[in-house]
């Protein structure tokens, strides 16, 4: 055994009483703010620590596995609904979701695709109606991009009373991945679409048969993808497998899953997905449709509805993203919005894709609330609850993008409010 | 039902006569060389499928669910070795590698450690040493990247006979995540840092103690993480979990997993995984020790060892990654060296990170050799393999970068060449 080895060991059945005498020295010894305030709340702890019995490096690990899990130490989960889940935004890290956590949101449930049986049609208004299996799609020239995909409906509950939620369950129909697959353009290419096609349906082989109308823009026809591919392997059931649209920054839905089928037309196809659903009911009764892009939003993640906060350093963390490219400011508040300072966002910052923010802070224990908004590089600013409504009334089910607010109490309880 | 819905059952039955239609329409119709060499080798794949008897569209799917898993159908694995397992490079799929075909290399297995059990501890030349649990690591300021990491024997069998193997065998121990963790120099202000510290020695809770000593020089004080966070989750268990170093750019070892004790001190501390292994034994006899850089290299995925190619349309697609920076360029020959041209790299691309090229090509049925070669932010260019053993020798078991061969035959096998 090494000196290095056996110092660790010893180190390592010591351990229990260490944490106390390095909580004197520190204190005494005009350590940083920021040290402090760790050791104020957190030692405690290891006080009553019983002796190391399972020590990992004193057994031989586990062998090499051909396909990994996380830990079993660690549970979170995505939030199960009837017909979605969410998110557990609380608990995410940098920009990407894992796949295993991407929201989920379906009509009639995920369908299980033999992918050597899926084919993709592309007719209508092109010269070369055509059928391709998984295998031709993949052989043609292929582009990846990190995009988030966010529900339309995500954030309703906005829309009504404030209940006192997390933010999994009030915003986490949204997630961020790699997606991979073929422009759309290059089929266009293909398949020689016609001069007189505006608008595409794009329709899924779920048992809802989802299909919606998709408007050929600019926008659309340059950065539309039929993916393949999610943070690096073969997509997910539940978001899409064998095969999917990618519209960055347009909601959900129209993001269709499972694609089966591209029609090019020279009108919308009036689906049931864009009449009876996904249009917005204005305060004259009219309903505006085809409302696809997400407008810009923030929210602050860390700390969140529900969670409970000890006085000292904090790090404020979270998500903004927009529909309608970069993100380049986001502020916080942390003084019920009298004041607002910007934060620091995380690296690379891409377009139509979630940019995680942080801002340090230290909570003085006083009952207080925090907010966070964001610009994005159209020059729109996230609106306050009370401006979106103004133009919106409160009608609609979907796309609520209003400022957070999260009330935290003496108690360190943090609870989402409107303010 | 709607018309919409009636037109696409009646489609999903009438598809199995439907593709050799559209091959007679495709080939008459004078459509572009891309869609007739997609159409010439894989539409025959068509002719004989049996009608459509379990239609996803026909049946409910599978209700959400709390964390997802890849489909039933993929199979894609690890290679696993009795101390590592490697990344399926031919399959990936833009930059990220999902954590569960991370490459995998340990000396006495993969530990399960309790998170709540596990400390971090700070000490040597420091005024204020200290225990870190996960929680108090986890309230510090954080950060996030997207970087490789790749084990320095990763490539090792280009130093002997060229063997017919594939890329995932010959290259599969680099993986690219987004890690998240707290930077190391967060952690020095923590515990305040004496100013004779030199050097750190990092030490791993698996039955191995791997303990590695980092010279704190600028780059590992600027971009040094310690890291809990993998892909937007808790790291995964092979990849360190709960707790990992990571050194952007150096080799993978030294980027400790399971990580528990930081010690720092004033010269190197000459563990065995620095003396006995992972040195570089030069031609003279000598070895070179602390080659802890990863230089550029490249490598074509696809096409690559053992796969077969049809004539005609191919996308050929590659990673490229440099330990010193971002990759500026890299360059496809299809000519057995003859003549090279630039690929496109896929945005964003990012320092000290996997970036993937692609270069659309049209096999022609001959016999040839394929390669990329990469040049990198600091004017480093990927050597050949000759040039590289001219300086190196061949008693390395470490840091082969050279120039990969691909040799396509006629019968459109691939396989792993010297050229």
């Amino acid at each position: 055994m090494s000196d290095e080895t056996r110092e660790h060991l010893e180190h390592s059945s010591r351990a229990p009483s260490v944490p106390a005498l390095n909580r004197r020295q520190l204190l005494a010894g005009g350590a940083s703010l920021l040290a402090m305030s760790v050791s104020s709340t957190l030692f405690d702890a290891h006080a009553e620590e019983p002796p190391d019995a399972r020590d990992p490096m004193r057994v031989p690990g586990a062998l090499p596995r051909s396909y990994g899990e996380r830990s079993p130490f660690e549970k979170q989960t995505r939030l199960v609904a009837p017909t979605s889940s969410t998110t557990p935004l609380q608990g995410l890290q940098g920009i990407i979701t894992p796949s295993a956590l991407h929201f989920e949101r379906h009509h009639n449930g995920v369908p299980a695709i033999d992918p050597t049986r899926h084919r993709l049609l592309i007719h209508g208004l092109v010269d070369h109606p055509l059928f391709f299996t998984l295998e031709e799609l993949m052989r043609l020239p292929s582009a990846s991009r990190i995009a988030f995909v966010e529900c339309s409906g995500n954030s309703r509950d906005g829309w009504g009373e404030a209940r006192d939620v997390t933010v999994q369950s009030l915003h986490g129909l949204t997630s961020t991945s790699e997606w991979t697959g073929v422009r759309l353009s290059t089929l266009l290419d293909t398949v020689h679409v016609q001069r007189e096609a505006t608008w595409m349906l794009a329709e899924g082989s779920d048992a809802a048969a989802l299909a919606r109308s998709v408007p050929l823009t600019d926008e659309v026809l340059n950065e539309a993808m039929v993916c393949y591919g999610q943070n690096g392997e073969p997509l997910w059931p539940e978001q899409g497998y064998p095969l999917r649209l990618l519209l960055p920054g347009f909601e959900g839905n129209i993001n269709v899953k499972w694609l089966r089928r591209l029609k090019f037309g020279s009108a919308p196809f009036m689906t049931r997905w864009e009449t009876a659903k996904y249009t917005d009911l204005l305060p004259d009764g009219k309903a505006y449709q085809f409302s696809l892009a997400m407008e810009a939003k923030s929210v602050i993640t860390r700390p969140s509805g529900q969670q409970h906060l000890h006085p000292g350093f904090q790090e404020i963390q979270g998500l903004a993203w927009s529909g309608r490219g970069r993100i380049t400011t986001v502020e916080v508040s942390v003084d019920t919005g009298q004041t607002w300072q910007p934060a620091r966002l995380q690296e690379p910052v891409l377009p139509k894709c979630h940019t995680r923010f942080r801002l340090p802070w230290s909570w003085d224990g006083q009952e207080t609330i925090i907010q966070s908004r964001c610009l994005d590089e159209t020059g729109y600013q996230q609106p306050t609850r009370d401006e979106l409504i103004k133009v919106r009334g409160t009608h609609s089910s979907y796309h609520y993008n209003g400022i957070q607010s999260w009330k935290i109490g003496r108690d360190g309880v943090v609870r989402n409010v409107y303010a």
